[in-house]
């Protein structure tokens, strides 16, 4: 027993000395959180165990699998990748506690497992340096719960939107303004924003993880999908996650471009998770430049075809059919790719899936922009464009299913959500372009969506 | 039977004679209609009959009794009224018919009530000419019609439309444009808009009157707002009519205006039929300016006062309470008045409250444009304007019962409805007033509703 505790003492030494270096990571971390939001006092750690819904996000920080609600959606070696992944992901909290009770064999084994989660640790800690801003979660809370995919998704959204923002500063020349917002009923979120500016009129890109108990509005939503769900007294806590973005520029030959993507959890009455993901990017033109539907479409399809071959042409449609105004007859734009509710393969090969998607947005628009950031244009073409704004706030504001969700949530910051308006947008009565003109043109492919590739 | 008969044929003579000068009424009416609308070839009272919900309009278009389907709600006195009006309304088209059946004393009471009808007749027509365009209802129809409440709400609001488009054309020294429209699924509308003009961004006066069957959606809504309807094999054949209006100036120191005023009739399994009034006048002015929010509500509670003394100050609250945009947390403008499903004490003092409310939207608009069009005002104010219009388009698309029961009916003329939109309207992220400048004063006042009288 005094052996075994001497041992602990050392592990214990070597732990502190192992500490000091998180305890350093800390401290720059702090140095960071400083630079990035001076403001930002209320520890994001803190709020998550004040907050309603904390219970089910807080529940198992120490060792615990992260899979449990969805293991019955995974293959057996599946599970156990996610439950060894968690396991390194809880245990630099827990670890002094597994020390203390650990043999020989075992401690030497915990041992390579500190370096290891101090590796990831410190990945982590590098990773949020480049980011536009911390993550809306505590940085030590992510590290601790690396392996669960609400910090994994967490991560690649703020990873996704800085490398995003640090491309459209790049061709724009301006700089990103970076916002960070907290929801009182559970999380928050980072809106980047660049308003008229060199290239762009109006370009927001933001990361929002809010959490809490689904509304009576959103549940009954949720079931008119399908999704049947047994709350616990009625109550259904959730988490939802994403990065979503707009980039209006103002030469009306570069197109607008959206995309969106999230993760979605909710806890069942038996304490079981239903999980999904959804997403996607789409284009919307001014004018139709054939070329640049067929690289945008080209370089989602090459991403979908890495995971199945039914990807593109499925969701291809579905964007289709998603973003139509209904009322006029006309989808928004020339599509591009769009799915919800993706609940297969696997957790951890959707989530790859998403990895795929979220590492394209920049390839697939970026060479647009600087095709076409110099081009010439007309009073007429920018009359245009402006009209074409127009329906774009049409489709966001009476169709489009996030920001009808995020109107309805109690809480949801309002800024964010309409940050897809245009910065300027126009409604003339009974416009209808000149026939053969290019905008009757383009008008002529939003009524009759076409096969690009 | 001779005498009878030679009687007949001198009233038939006199008829004959009557008839001509019908006749020749038609005839000005056909110049009327040339005039207004060369290429309105197909006649209404021919879609009347061809057209879903025929049967219901049409039904007893002969000697019939208007009010059967509302005569429950009506005192005996006002049935009795109602199917006098009728009868008159019904001769003109049936009375060659009445005349060989009729006995001495009743040939004299038809020749006076001919000469009446005639008379009715003649004001229709004279009406008809100064209108924007020919009702939608073909004139024979509404004369043929003249005491049903349809024909009356049509000329109504065809009158007022008149009159307002009038008053704003002489503000604004430009024309209204007027196009009509028709509803495969029944019925059509006159839009009258004036686009980038002197005084007016855009100006809209809309009417329409719509038949056929109810929706399931529609149905629903109806349902949601506690309307108990038993359809006939589930069909709910409805006519809703109105006139909408939606003035957006260039100054942004002239406020803009909104009014609609509305009739609808639903006919359920029995025959009988629900009906009901709504509509209100509400201001959105870019600034504030209490004397011109004084007379604009002061105007509105004075027509409100000539019919009960709690319509104002409970229409006003509506108002404050419809026109709110929840997810700013403010109201659109400065309120006004609006009532929905008015259908007491009667359907006469109901239809003659309505008459009250179309003859004031001159009166308390108008004047503060002749105040403020000539107003100075900087960039800075123009851009405020732009914000607000950006407000007022999320209300319109997000929130307008009207909007989104145009949008979701099929057939609808989406660009009637959404003549509302302004020319211009602006999205600026995170736009905050300064502290004490009049653009915080009038956020103030959105935030807070207050009384004005």
């Amino acid at each position: 027993m005094a052996a075994l505790l001497l041992h602990s003492v050392n592990r214990s030494a070597q732990i502190t000395t192992k500490h000091c270096f998180i305890s350093h990571k800390v401290s720059t971390l702090a140095r960071l959180q400083d630079a990035h939001v001076a403001s930002f006092h209320n520890s994001a750690a803190h709020r998550w165990s004040s907050l309603p819904g904390a219970r089910w996000l807080s529940r198992g920080t120490g060792a615990r699998f992260m899979c449990q609600g969805t293991a019955g959606r995974l293959p057996a070696g599946r599970s156990r990748r996610g439950a060894a992944l968690v396991l390194a992901g809880a245990a630099a909290a827990a670890v002094v506690g597994f020390v203390a009770n650990a043999g020989h064999f075992q401690r030497a084994e915990m041992a390579s497992r500190v370096i290891q989660v101090a590796k990831q640790d410190d990945d982590i800690l590098e990773k949020c340096k480049g980011f536009m801003s911390l993550p809306v979660t505590d940085v030590k809370v992510l590290q601790e719960k690396k392996g669960e995919m609400c910090a994994r998704m967490e991560l690649l959204i703020m990873e996704t939107q800085a490398e995003f923002c640090r491309a459209l500063e790049k061709v724009d020349g301006g700089k990103f303004k970076a916002d960070r917002w907290q929801r009182k009923e559970g999380g928050g979120g980072i809106s980047c924003v660049i308003q008229d500016s060199n290239v762009f009129e109006k370009a927001g890109v933001s990361v929002s993880v809010v959490f809490g108990h689904l509304t009576e509005e959103a549940a009954k939503q949720m079931k008119s999908r399908g999704k049947v769900l047994k709350g616990k007294d009625g109550k259904l806590p959730f988490c939802a996650m994403g990065i979503s973005s707009v980039i209006h520029p103002k030469n009306p030959h570069v197109p607008t471009v959206h995309f969106n993507y999230r993760y979605f959890e909710i806890e069942e009455e038996d304490g079981s998770k239903q999980w999904w993901f959804g997403g996607g990017t789409d284009l919307t033109p001014t004018y139709l430049n054939e070329e640049d539907a067929f690289l945008f479409h080209n370089t989602l399809k090459e991403a979908c075809d890495k995971h199945h071959p039914q990807y593109y042409p499925d969701f291809k449609k579905w964007c289709d059919r998603y973003f139509y105004v209904r009322h006029r007859g006309e989808t928004r734009g020339i599509g591009g790719i769009f799915f919800d509710d993706l609940d297969s393969p696997s957790q951890e090969e959707a989530f790859s899936f998403i990895r795929s998607c979220t590492s394209t947005v920049v390839p697939c628009y970026v060479p647009l922009v600087y095709k076409h950031r110099d081009d010439a244009f007309t009073a007429e073409e920018k009359r245009w464009q402006q009209l074409r704004r127009g329906r774009y706030v049409e489709f966001n504001l009476v169709y489009d299913r996030g920001v009808k969700f995020g109107l309805a949530t109690p809480g949801s910051r309002i800024e964010s959500i309409l940050m897809s308006l245009p910065l300027t947008a126009k409604w003339e009565y009974t416009h209808e372009p000149e026939e053969g003109s290019r905008e009757a043109e383009m008008l002529e492919v939003l009524r009759t969506p076409r096969e690009w590739l």
